[in-house]
């Protein structure tokens, strides 16, 4: 066994279990990871990999490994990290690990340390936190690294930061940029998993209920979209008017958000901002209002504020914190504020992730043979990496599509059509 | 304290808090008791009900208690048994309670004959095993019954055919037929809490997946709303053709049983029939199929065959069982093929459980001074019973509706719409 | 030729046209003609049909006619008469016809007594206006007749009517109880073509738009899922409690009459009661509310109020009426407040008259070789022809469903499901 | 009167109805002419229009000329002219103008040579061919020219290809590439007016029906969206992988075109491309298949193989043309083949137009104080542009938004969200 470090190594079989059933519905990356082991597109390839520990995770990591790459495995959030899918990975697919769930600041970087230690040629990361350390800390190995990819809109921002001021050494391609991630995780994946997270935290009833969705990006169409579809009555609060519109051209009523506090039985936000229901709000709430966070940080409704508002607050049920205001009425916070899709329920489903992950793993092949040629800077994905994984999704789901026609690819290509 | 039979006293203030969030989903049955408690119309009445012993139970028992009614309480049903919520009536409410979850069937039925040391005046019930053992072990007491009610369909099943052979002794009231309770609690209760399930069991994405629902009466009908409000494409599987035709009118896809064994990624069967799908259609099926119960019985599905057809089966994920078939398909069964919403989630959300327990509180009232009169026989819900209910679950929902004018009502009587 | 009384026989091969078109439509009448033209189960019965003359019920016609009736039609209202289609029912398929569109009250009662002269053995109609001529006026003839059937719910009350005063002299049909009948044409028939006449009578675009709909009975329930289907904002008025819950169950927000007006862009109603909205309402109106009715009646609003309370009023569009206001604001009334699906558009689509009619025609072959031994009342449409339409219905959408297995018959026989 | 050439002035008052009409369901460009009216921001503009002369382009005539323009117009397209509106234009709002429905060839350019006669400083087109005209023939006029607006795709693509030439002598804004104009007028225009096209030509029941949409663009979304919520059952056929996979996981099924031809009732195609279905597919159709395009060109149906394989044609009902197989199956073309929404019904409705012409009005107002700076390029238009146009809108729906506060944003600024 390679040097690894992980909470419990006895916990193996169950996190093969985890990552057998993830396996399952990701059959995109389960077909790259067969034409992989064919062709070894990364064969000797050593990969430094900072990612959530999770059997999602792990799928991904076997791929690299299928396709010839010497990989490792750190973790680029500790509370994510599930112990016993780490501990599949190194007892049963022999891929090193150092991530232990919980771990505090010192062993989050020790372990960063062990994975950089691995000499990467290849960085493969979720926030950059990896990408940062080895450009600050340990500059010796950077000659050896030819490129990378990044999951996460925040890393790309980082990144991209780097890459403007100069101190970017390779090129990285942000996988977040795929229509194939994006358009899906936030609409579908989101969606659902903010709903799921919901019913697990209380089992109310959606059917009769008001539904206030802050945000009319990818997250809030996904969230409004099956709030409705559970029978609520859906209402949207955002600020850039042409998103607003397009929310009440769809039959949602639309409303600012002072308006919205004084009608909602369940505010649900994923705005990407802070504060969207506040101080001026929690007054205004129906006594029972619930409120839960889609959004990627805690801020989204502004807790300290409640906190100082209410006579007290308890959990009343897993995930779910009662705040009993002093002229009675409660207000239901979920999941503490966080992403109530991950906190109360179990984040975007495999299926989801099977195109994220195999759009990381397309990225390397397409990033090998340019790896020397390409300038340090942040790449989209490749158009074409966007229609393969579309198209393995549907072939793997059964579906049957055309390619255009000669005659029609070139009546496409001298005209565009006019509607 | 009374005499009670719970498992541990010690749970109460887990139960109190379960009872209280089930309470504030509860508002038409909180407003009875509000009532009940000034006007007292079950004054003095001996109240033996035998009734799953769950949170709602639990506001339904301090209803009958307000209205000053002398109620005791046992189990109809041993697994669902919440033993905190026992502990709490026992210990905050002081109901007498004789349940244990997963008791066996000499505690349930010393249980059913504590309810009945009571000597009750009144019976309420789920299911009639407890009218049925005062039918036939308790004869002595019957004199002293002038009434009862019941829940369930089998229940009512049971008591019409003891009617018709003119053994019923004395008046029930049929709460299961209100509209109130029958057109909510399968449509928009089980069509959520079905879907529910299948989330906490498989974490799944629902969009782009093809989902065979069996049977399109209420059940069928809010499960395919649901699965379709999800993202799922839904196709219908039917033996009524009126229904049949509705569901295509819908825009469902509708087919017979075969030809959907070999779409469906996911089967979702509330028929109330048996072997919906079974021996002939395992084969035919989609590695990866999802089977999922939300009928009354387990034997939806033909598990019995599907055993037989299987190579092995183990537990894949808790509820989720994975059949490994000869010829390497996997087929996945939830909770056993029990009701997947009580075996993987939480059954029915408390806001439904509160038309239907309302139901039952208002039809004890209207009971008590008709009870000397009433032939021993079963009753409807009165209709006014079931308006009462809807107006008062739209006022809590902060639903202003008129009442017909008198020139409306002069119209709609002398005239009945053509449309 | 037979003896017939039409507007104009040169226009006959347009009607033809039309007949043809709406016989596409109707293949379950068309199937039915087929297998009555080979076993003519109506041989030599003398059949007097009231109904309105349209493209459809000359399919009607012509299956009576294969089935080997001789049948002759008058029209049960003059104005939807179709001149160009009875002209072909006498050309094209020897069928004696009397009606002329916009005939008046002489000519109306004439063509009623011309098609009483046949000395029917059976009666068919559209509201009862035939039988009540026969039972007053044409007793004489009564003697000869073993049947009727009745497709409207005005004429059923008062045939029942009738019946309860020891008038009617024979068993009549109601073909309209059946569900193939009432569950279709108002559900889907109204829905659509309701919203089909306000998009011809204006041409607005519904997205976006607060659609107010006046009833949830079938009417109500069709019209606010096309509403919503075409990306409206629905709000539902009612007055009973249980559909209001259902409406708010839905997803769509429930209101009273007073607190709709002042919200709704457009108003649709199909209460089948008058004042729905009328004169403390329209004061409250938006400038630009659209009225529409797709009641039977024309006092679902109150016009006579909106004339009096009116500045004035023009005609701005064909079946559109400007109301000005005092005030400078505009209401719209479409088709003068008639039914606006008939009015602006073309009423129900063939394909749902289909289902109608082919109720009518099986209705018929039902009655046959019962009719001597029925007593006279109003008999229900028997549960296995609205079975066999449904299943003729799905058979023509090439819907293929299955039978109960002997074993599911038995099984729901011996219980019936909880759920 | 200014000079003008039009069909007949006599039609000038319906016209005129037409326009108010229009005008109510146009509040933005009111709006905005109101605006104009006090603020005359184009105050002695010359401009020469080119648009199609409808009741939509009157209103947009009305709102330069009180913003103080001195406007003419003449026809982009003679079949679409409405006559009255022309008359209207010239009598009531002394606008001149040169159009007549139906004109051939000569009168066209004879009219827009009329309008250059003017001595534009802007022009205002749909499709180009005044600017065409402007660069070839008329030359001498173009140093006075300043600027000008384009509302089509077709337009931009010929104007874009002039400034790559270098053939462009002045700076135009592509009022095309606005969002309040793309996003919303293929959407829900076009999504609306083929739903109603269709019914207006047919009459069909879309309930029950499977309609298989060509393309997942903006309009095929549109239209699948709109026939899901008439109650059909939905395909949709994509080339393209990842619209493909939006439309499965948006619940749709995805076929290839030949699947497609088997399983459709009705064919609706907006790609843009040809021969979406053709001469493999006509013998796979059902009897009854109803082809009808919402593409701009009339070949997204390989019309000319239909009618080599048809045995006969014959037009059934206005505007639905019905082709005999030799093998005795029907199939209907609606409308010729072309646009179904404008062919059969009225097109956009206005209230998406009011969008589209308000970009117009704020483009030229943007443009003046430019016009001497800007490169003769093609420009998008500008996004404050898009959002003040967006903001009236729902002003006028009455909807009240939210600005973000100073603190979001800052946070945004500092911040994109990672969800």
């Amino acid at each position: 066994m390679k040097p690894a470090d992980v909470a419990d190594l006895g916990l193996a079989d169950a996190g093969r279990l985890k990552i057998e059933w993830a396996d399952r519905q990701m059959p995109v990356l389960a077909g790259i990871r067969e034409r992989f082991a064919a062709e070894r597109p990364l064969e000797g390839w050593r990969i430094s990999a900072c990612l959530p520990v999770t059997a999602e995770t792990a799928n991904l990591m076997r791929t690299l490994a299928a396709g010839g790459a010497d990989a490792v495995l750190c973790s680029s959030n500790p509370l994510s990290t599930q112990d016993d899918v780490a501990a599949s990975l190194v007892t049963h697919f022999d891929i090193p690990t150092y991530a232990i769930k919980g771990e505090d600041r010192d062993s989050y970087y020790r372990h960063i340390g062990a994975a950089l230690d691995h000499r990467p040629q290849v960085t493969m990361e979720d926030g950059a936190d990896l990408v940062n350390e080895l450009h600050t800390s340990r500059t010796e190995l950077l000659d050896e690294v030819v490129g990378g990819t990044e999951e996460t809109t925040t890393g790309v921002i980082r990144l991209r930061a780097m890459a403007n001021a100069g101190k970017l050494s390779y090129p990285i391609v942000a996988v977040n940029e795929a229509l194939t991630k994006h358009l899906f995780d936030n609409r579908y994946g989101t969606g659902q998993s903010a709903i799921d997270g919901i019913l697990r935290a209380t089992n109310i009833l959606f059917a009769g209920k008001t539904v206030v969705v802050g945000g009319y990006g990818w997250v809030g169409r996904g969230i409004a979209s099956r709030a409705h579809g559970m029978g609520a009555n859906v209402v949207v609060v955002e600020v850039d008017p042409v998103r607003g519109l397009e929310a009440a051209m769809d039959g949602y009523r639309v409303m600012n958000a002072a308006d919205s506090a004084r009608v909602g039985d369940v505010f649900i936000s994923g705005t990407g901002n802070l504060n969207v229901w506040g101080a001026p709000h929690f007054p205004e709430m129906l006594d029972g209002a619930i409120l839960a966070n889609a959004g990627h940080f805690n801020d989204e409704f502004e807790l300290p504020a409640l906190e100082e508002q209410a006579a007290s607050s308890r959990e009343v049920r897993p995930f779910t914190r009662e705040y009993l205001m002093h002229d009675g009425r409660r207000i239901y916070v979920l999941a503490d504020g966080r992403l109530v899709n991950l906190g109360a329920a179990e984040g975007h489903p495999a299926m989801v992730m099977d195109m994220s992950f195999a759009d990381q793993a397309l990225g390397l092949e397409w990033l090998r043979p340019r790896a020397g040629e390409l300038e340090p800077k942040v790449y989209g994905i490749p158009e074409e990496i966007d229609r393969e994984v579309a198209r393995l999704k549907l072939a793997s789901m059964g579906v049957q599509m055309d390619d255009m026609t000669p005659e029609q690819k070139a009546y496409s290509e001298s005209w565009e059509s006019g509607t």
